[in-house]
């Protein structure tokens, strides 16, 4: 089997089911999986020709990339099932059955996917370890892929923003947001090395005729991501964490190697990715609107929210590089700093922020 | 897909890899899959045409039903890959991908599983969350399954047992060693039933010409279960719980209501109920020698060890039915009991106590 070296980030979502868990506090995440259920079910009943795929083994294989501990995984997978059988059911085809991968990284909580799976599912259920940007499915096995808020995280912190010698040293940011354009262009070229290597291994798993699809960060081209209310956020973590390091509590080597590998791919780039790449026709790729409260006026409560849930999704980044002992003080302070920054939130460009494409495997 | 209904009992091993879990306890075990290593090498080498068997995919599947935490079913699945590699380089296949189903119930720490999962694996790992009682793997898709030391776990205890008008209440005892007529046939039955049930599924899951393969509880036909080592360990843990019981740790409903559902299967009974099955012919069955320390003179240290093991393997089953507080008082006593029968064990018949056998899908 071929073998992938890269670094990784470990970055499980929260794990368990408790008051912080990812499994609690994913409703924003829900929205945006609920928003995508009309276009994948398009998607399915355009797009996949089932009936083929299936013949032969009369087994229907689904993998869920970056699928955390649930329930929204769940949710995504049960729609993709209906819309499948539909499809089947519309080419008079006997019903397959159903394989689900549930892929995250090894350090994902596993145990609480496992024991939250629904008593009923319609499918066989299976978890695999493993990142992304490897192999994780046999080979020309899977029909379709899907994977939603999860490949905006990258594969590491490009290594240009953490070398005080390079022009690209990110000291005093988390972020490429506002950053020097050398940083933008390390954590571009890093989104292109992955996004890369992503097409690659799932070109090698998908079959013929199976889709791809991708739910992820995006920005217009050309916008910078200052215009955006997550460069709110990231600009609020950096000066608590300046804060926090001129009270002691965090060192000055800790605060300038602190990184947040997330990236915001516009439609164009991924496009020519997927050129380059050369085994997929693209079905779809449009930006399309993000969770529900970002199109509405903003207030302090939408503020906490988002805070729990960007808690429940980034906490273990920050506790690998910081310890555990901050993540509370960190959060609580960053909470607080943003709830005064509602109306630069409520200004900030909050239209076509999830990239949405779908491509299928020659 | 077919839907099976079973009572289960939550059996995981102890998870995580702490000074009682089963990740550190399994030295047994592991001892148990070292000498079926020879064995199932030979089979793989006279009995599967692996050559046959992948054209068309190029992928080799395995599953390891009941695999616990590792680090066992990772020595176990290594040595088969290595057999079926062989096996391919004799008939100058080119080498497949290899995909190894880890299966075992959703309540096992599939965390420790997977975190633990070496890094340099030759095959593409998946974690199975069921009972291997009911269907876990896509139909006509596995080449070998492998369980050792599984299936002598029954799927529940047997309901006469636990019925107080039942001529098969089992006050007193915790298993069927020593037991009246009617609860070894309660235990004979529910065997029968859940081996009848698993072969059926192993059935639909196996391609034609996959082998299943068995390493379990084993006893000569006709032998009473007394004669064995384990009976004086059943004996003690009953004595142990009337103890209990006496001061009030326990409630004496919970002592007759607590029994362990585990059967040694002699070769006959297997064999008529594979002829029963009518999906396999049998490529092996035989009574083998378990673990090493067996064989020779049985000393303090041998019995403290045992414990150990059993306590890895069986607490969750104590827990479940009295809570976590007695676990460690209920060991600490019954190992100090053992420890002073150490001539009992050592004159109990101790030779050929697993069973093994191989099957070959028609």
């Amino acid at each position: 089997m071929e073998k992938v070296e890269i670094v990784l980030n470990s970055l499980p979502m929260s794990g368990g089911d408790g008051p912080n868990s990812y499994s609690k506090n994913s409703h924003l995440q829900r929205k945006t999986t609920s928003l995508l259920k009309e276009t994948i079910d398009k998607l399915i009943l355009e797009k996949l020709d089932a009936k083929t795929l299936i013949s032969g083994s009369n087994t229907f294989r689904i993998a869920d990339l970056g699928c955390a501990t649930g329930p929204n995984t769940f949710f995504l997978v049960d729609d993709i099932i209906k819309s499948v059988e539909t499809s089947l059911r519309k080419s008079n085809s006997s019903k397959p059955e159903f394989l689900v991968y549930f892929n995250d990284l090894p350090e994902n909580d596993f145990n609480t996917l496992f024991t939250s799976l629904p008593q009923d599912t319609s499918y066989l259920a299976v978890g695999v370890p493993g990142s992304f940007y490897g192999r994780v499915i046999p080979r020309s096995s899977v029909h379709i892929v899907v994977t939603v808020g999860a490949t905006h995280w990258l594969s590491s912190v490009p290594k240009e923003v953490l070398d005080k010698r390079s022009k690209a040293w990110n000291k005093g940011k988390v972020h490429y947001s506002n950053a020097a354009k050398e940083v933008v262009k390390a954590y571009e070229r890093q989104f292109g090395r992955d996004m890369g290597k992503f097409l690659e291994v799932r070109a090698k798993e998908l079959v013929s005729g199976g889709l791809l699809v991708v739910g992820m960060c995006g920005i217009p081209k050309g916008m910078p991501f200052s215009n955006l209310a997550d460069s709110v956020m990231y600009t609020s973590m950096a000066e608590v964490l300046i804060q926090m390091q001129s009270q002691g509590l965090i060192t000055e080597e800790q605060a300038d190697t602190f990184n947040i590998p997330i990236y915001s791919a516009s439609p164009e780039e991924v496009t020519f990715l997927v050129e380059t790449n050369g085994c997929f026709t693209v079905e779809s790729m449009e930006l399309m609107n993000p969770a529900a409260w970002l199109k509405r006026a903003v207030n302090v409560e939408d503020v906490r929210q988002w805070m729990i849930c960007i808690k429940a999704t980034m906490g273990s980044l920050f506790i690998n590089h910081f310890g555990d002992h901050i993540l509370d003080v960190f959060f609580d302070r960053l909470t607080e700093k943003l709830v005064g920054l509602t109306e630069k939130i409520e200004s900030s460009y909050r239209e076509k922020l999830m990239l949405f494409f779908a491509l299928k495997r020659k």
